[in-house]
């Protein structure tokens, strides 16, 4: 049997979409035990029609509060019977294999570390996330763990990121890139540069500097950057097609034969929806934490929390930790920094 | 009369598209006198059938040298005998009132530094640029002249923005926020939480933090963000609606429906290329420069460089530099900090 905690409290449609996503999951994968964390007697009702063979590998956890997405992790730590924290503390006693959220990832990753800790060898775990490319993936990160990072950390983030495209998406020899104002070596900031030197010298498929606009033209499969860049990119570049899809409906409505053209070529747009849908990509992955931890989209639907517990067993089953740590201590150039700054 | 230096060899589509901004410009303004800069027998071939009132406001300055668009700053210093480092002289010897290129932004930037020197009170000058918002447009900077910013630096890019919007867009009581990844205060990198105490103390309309997916819904007049950040959300950002686009592109070509209702469609997507044409907006001011020198787009075409040239002239006759001095002079903030760093 496997085993995922899943919260059952988090994201903007819980616990409803995450109920229905778990029921999704179990009738998917006949091995599956879940543990749902929440308020017990809600969860209760929204179970109590589940087939027979799916009820009978789910555990309700009672929690008696839920970490709102506003909390500052500060502050999520101390919620010690959060839905959150009870699902990383299955983790943590071994009863679950992975956790599973839609909440708050800044709470989550607090949790996680103080919970479960680093894996070995990573002094800054990650938040890293999958986006799409022309011609398929790509995984970023930091996305916002980290605001103010050493080149060092770029480096753990490379080596991270490598691991688990390669091992739970499945990218063989994945291209790994510092996002950058300048494609040339030598150019960007401080970071940039210092941490360019380090993975030039790594033995990691590293192929240079990529600058904004090349992130979504899929010359990466991991692009590597500071939480604050991370989050800033993530951010607008999930803003813009709703923009222009408002600039344009404004527009559609001036004209009928607009309106006729819409509506004959609007399934074409479905496109954009599966290219950029949250609920594809399976979450975002904390990175460098003692512990298989998926973070979903906050908008996450039924299916989004379904394909995060696929995503979060591949985590456990490839042992991503292991693997990392291997990795980690493995890595020259990583090692001959370690008197200066690492933990 | 006025007077304009303009680059004639700046940018993917000079000089053609240049000489006929610099005719229709010439066409618009009656007063305006303007000095081409570059290979002199080329440019007199494509001018030689202006009109005759055109052609007696236009002197060709003849250039020895074009720099590159990969040319690096430093190298670029030294091709004093460029048509980019011509247009600044003219402006430096008191000749021009402004200077405009579609020229390697970073060298424009290096050599106006090198010949005309900072505004007074300016430690970092900065290039900013205007985007469109679901509601107008807004002003970000720095875009990548200053990679590495201290708080100082960050106030010193609200006045200019401040300033640069107010006299030379008009909005009137610019709004001005740091782009950060979270919007409460204290959220943030090292730099965004130092200059959000910064611009808090300022008597600037300092409206706090904004997160990337707000810079388009025109929350705020002027985003304030180091250069390496910029840098990235603006490529990022000009990136997104063309790989939209070959999304878009592949799946109408599935349908012959799809087609026809695209091509009904189609003038209503003309919303996009004028509401994010780089040609409407008049191109990237230097700010902080004692001079006034416009970075028009690379890719620009006539009408771009034409309305850069009206923002240049606008840029001199406000006096923008004069007033981001006064506004610095009277920055009691910023005086307070003038021992610590300020040059």
């Amino acid at each position: 049997m496997q085993y995922v905690a899943v919260d059952g409290y988090g994201g903007d449609k819980a616990p409803y979409e995450i109920v229905k996503g778990v029921e999704q999951a179990l009738e998917s994968i006949s091995d599956l035990f879940i543990y749902l964390t929440g308020y017990k007697k809600e969860l209760e009702k929204l179970v109590k029609d589940f087939p027979k063979n799916l009820r009978e590998r789910l555990e309700i956890v009672n929690a008696t509060e839920v970490i709102r997405m506003s909390e500052k992790p500060s502050q999520a730590l101390r919620l010690k019977n959060s839905s959150m924290a009870l699902g990383i503390v299955l983790v943590k006693q071994g009863k679950a294999d992975a956790f599973v959220t839609a909440g708050n990832s800044g709470a989550a990753m607090a949790l996680a570390m103080f919970t479960l800790g680093r894996t070995k060898g990573i002094s800054r775990p990650a938040i890293a996330t999958l986006l799409p490319t022309l011609d398929g993936q790509m995984l970023m990160l930091d996305v916002g763990a980290n605001v103010d990072c050493k080149p060092q950390h770029m480096l753990e983030f490379s080596i991270m990121g490598a691991v688990y495209i390669k091992y739970v998406v499945g990218v063989k020899n994945p291209k790994i890139a510092i996002l950058n104002n300048g494609s040339e070596p030598g150019k960007g900031n401080q970071l940039a540069i210092a941490s360019y030197d380090l993975l030039h010298k790594s033995k990691l498929n590293f192929i240079g500097n990529i600058e904004g606009d090349e992130i979504y033209r899929g010359k990466a499969d991991v692009v590597v950057c500071d939480g604050f860049v991370g989050n800033v990119v993530l951010k607008v570049s999930e803003s813009i097609p709703d923009v222009i899809a408002e600039f344009l409906r404004e527009e559609i409505k001036k004209s009928f034969w607009y309106k006729i053209g819409f509506l004959l070529a609007k399934p074409a747009f479905g496109v954009l929806k599966t290219k950029t849908d949250y609920s594809e990509f399976g979450g975002a992955p904390l990175l460098g934490i003692r512990g298989a931890c998926i973070i979903s989209h906050g908008r996450s639907n039924a299916n989004a929390i379904k394909n995060a517990i696929f995503k979060a067993l591949k985590f456990s089953k490839e042992k991503v930790n292991d693997k990392i740590e291997k990795t980690v201590k493995n890595c020259a150039v990583l090692n001959q920094l370690k008197g200066a700054v690492r933990p």
